[in-house]
């Protein structure tokens, strides 16, 4: 278990393109959701987890993670999840000391780039890069949940 | 992953309880259902599991299985489950080559008691015990996820 405390912006340009030091393809569905959590099951590019998350508006959720098979992740989202999946690709941007999550999406999310920072402290300090725009933490449009039910080329 | 076949039926005698070979106390929620799937957490006397079960009515569903630590679990029970938990005790009663789980339940199911059979084959027979009432495996009110909505107490 751990208490996530996450911010998300939009990306206004290109220039974190320079800076990153990783990525990994996400594809991933939500077996549910509802006024509490939301469960999601997500195969990266060598391994799968479930990740049970509460669904508190804002930038802190609790959060439960665990391993699973890749074969039954598979199993999962092919048969018992909602809707579309999300499929995106995480890049890991440094910056000042920050690790950043530019998330680019694509299918039927295709144009939707986000970049989340994971904080320690609900009032930890950081830099913005001049890439980031608004903040959109608290935009329930933004969740991946949402964005299965409502993607974003139908917004 | 595995495919379950199982039969649920009524119980209408207590002669079962001379053949009890062994008994667990559950305490279980449910993350959320929908559709298409149920998350249940559940706490045995001494484990806890996630449980990811297909919605297909009827008697053969999919179902995935994953041990969680303890304390995972109760947090997850007391925090992220919707309404009233399950409380039950499970009996395990054999009955010429089958186990037979005989579930009592209380709190706000108490008065209660449904017997399950799980089958390796849709074809399979089995000899029903003379304490054997009437089959409810495709009667969507004693799913434990409705028992959570509507409790037997207020049937």
């Amino acid at each position: 278990m751990a208490q996530e405390i996450e911010r998300k912006f939009l990306v206004i340009s290109d220039t974190w393109k320079n800076n990153v030091s990783r990525r990994i393809h996400y594809r991933q569905g939500y077996l549910c959701g509802n006024a509490h959590s939301s469960i999601r099951v997500r195969v990266s590019d060598d391994a799968a987890h479930l990740n049970i998350k509460s669904a508190t508006p804002g930038v802190r959720r609790e959060e439960f993670e665990y391993p699973v098979p890749l074969h039954e992740a598979q199993r999962m989202l092919s048969v018992l999840c909602e809707g579309p999946l999300i499929e995106k690709t995480r890049h890991f941007v440094e910056h000042r000391g920050h690790t950043w999550e530019v998330d680019v999406f694509e299918g039927q999310n295709q144009g939707l780039v986000v970049a989340e920072i994971e904080l320690s402290r609900d009032d930890e300090t950081f830099e913005r890069p001049d890439w980031i725009g608004e903040e959109v933490s608290h935009d329930l449009r933004y969740y991946n949940t949402s964005l299965v039910r409502h993607p974003y080329t139908r917004w």
